[in-house]
């Protein structure tokens, strides 16, 4: 039987695109080239800001270009799709209606990841885009899992707006200090884990080689989905 | 003007395809997502190993897969397509006669490379796979440069096709004192610089961030001639 073909639909942001197609190599159990994945990737840093977008209706729509990238890489015989950033999918179910193969839904994978890998989860701390919080796609997902998801105030939440945009989006260099100080702020609140739910910041855990157990990073909990799905495995 | 398409012809090997997509991201100047360069990748494993073909007819030809793969990524709309892979670029001349669109050859990227980055240079080694060395692709055009090519003896290649085979390929951890003493010993033989003249021993570059100006990395040059193409300037 021929071994599915994973199409990732990217380019929001486009080093985090990178990072993930890194992911699903590096995850992959492969002694040669021929046992890896085939993946086809359209990095399309051109769709327009999701955020921009969720929080002002009158800014580019980037609905139609991800519609199209996902119709795309369904036709070049891609059997699933991974979308490696959680602010697209506010607009999940609108991409899934128009392609006939699974999508993999990041925000899904993340939390049966942290209910799988933290014991007695209850509550956990979402650091994400102000779309992604706006649209409240964590806590509505949680609750299938007797998860409570807790945001970070205000100004945490500017300050995570600043890294993402200003130092990741921007190929600087991320405020290691300011991140840490968020994510432990979240654990003193009584959080007993963080989700990294933005791929922007896992390219943060991904460049700091971030190890802790109470870090539940989305789009290694997507990587390893999408892989353990395809190969039947996974190297984590 | 619609800024062009970058395509991206991987999978051979898949870690150097994920390397060489993160080259363009890094090397491209920009502010945000949308300064990115647009890219369409396969990273397609599957296509059959071009130096046991280069060695042995009676093993699978990889250039039918190649030429499909070229042809999808022209049908997507790339403007230009990039194969980050030396061995693959003795079907080059196949490859490029059934597209219309222009192949970026990494052969003659690296020794334009060479040639602006080393004044005077005149005898350069060359590492890669026996399929690279004997389909003599680098000699070939170093002669264009007034460029000499050597290849190591019979030990390093074999030497260097274990790095390549069994261990980078097989996502096993490279043999730094084996192959620094390949390229050391080449400029102790004479080379005024010494040629990564395969993508996974472009993968050992990357990892172990090699800043040496002696050591010339064929698809550190490569990317950089995409994002000079597309961008009109490109970090370095």
């Amino acid at each position: 039987m021929r071994e599915k073909t994973l199409g990732i639909l990217g380019g929001v942001g486009p080093l985090a695109t990178v990072y993930f197609a890194d992911l699903i190599v590096k995850m992959t159990p492969a002694a040669c080239d021929q046992d890896h994945i085939r993946t086809i990737v359209s990095n399309n840093p051109k769709i327009p800001d999701r955020t921009d977008y969720i929080l002002d209706r009158t800014k580019p729509n980037p609905l139609p270009a991800m519609i199209a990238d996902a119709r795309m890489l369904e036709s070049l015989g891609c059997d699933e799709i991974a979308i490696p950033c959680n602010t697209a999918h506010f607009f999940f179910d609108e991409i899934q209606k128009n392609v006939g193969v699974r999508i993999v839904n990041i925000i899904e994978e993340t939390l049966k990841f942290a209910h799988r890998s933290v014991p007695g989860l209850s509550k956990v701390g979402v650091l994400a885009t102000t779309g992604t919080l706006q649209s409240d796609v964590y806590p509505h997902v949680a609750r299938q899992f007797g998860i409570e998801c807790v945001y970070p105030d205000a100004d945490s939440v500017r300050t995570l707006m600043h890294i993402i945009y200003d130092q990741v989006k921007a190929g600087k260099r991320a405020d290691q200090d300011a991140f840490f100080a968020i994510v432990d702020g979240m654990k003193a609140d009584g959080c007993d884990a963080v989700i990294l739910g933005c791929t922007e910041l896992s390219v943060i855990y991904y460049e700091l080689q971030i190890k802790r157990p109470d870090v539940l990073d989305s789009m290694t909990a997507l990587a390893a989905a999408c892989v353990q799905d395809i190969k039947g495995s996974v190297l984590l």
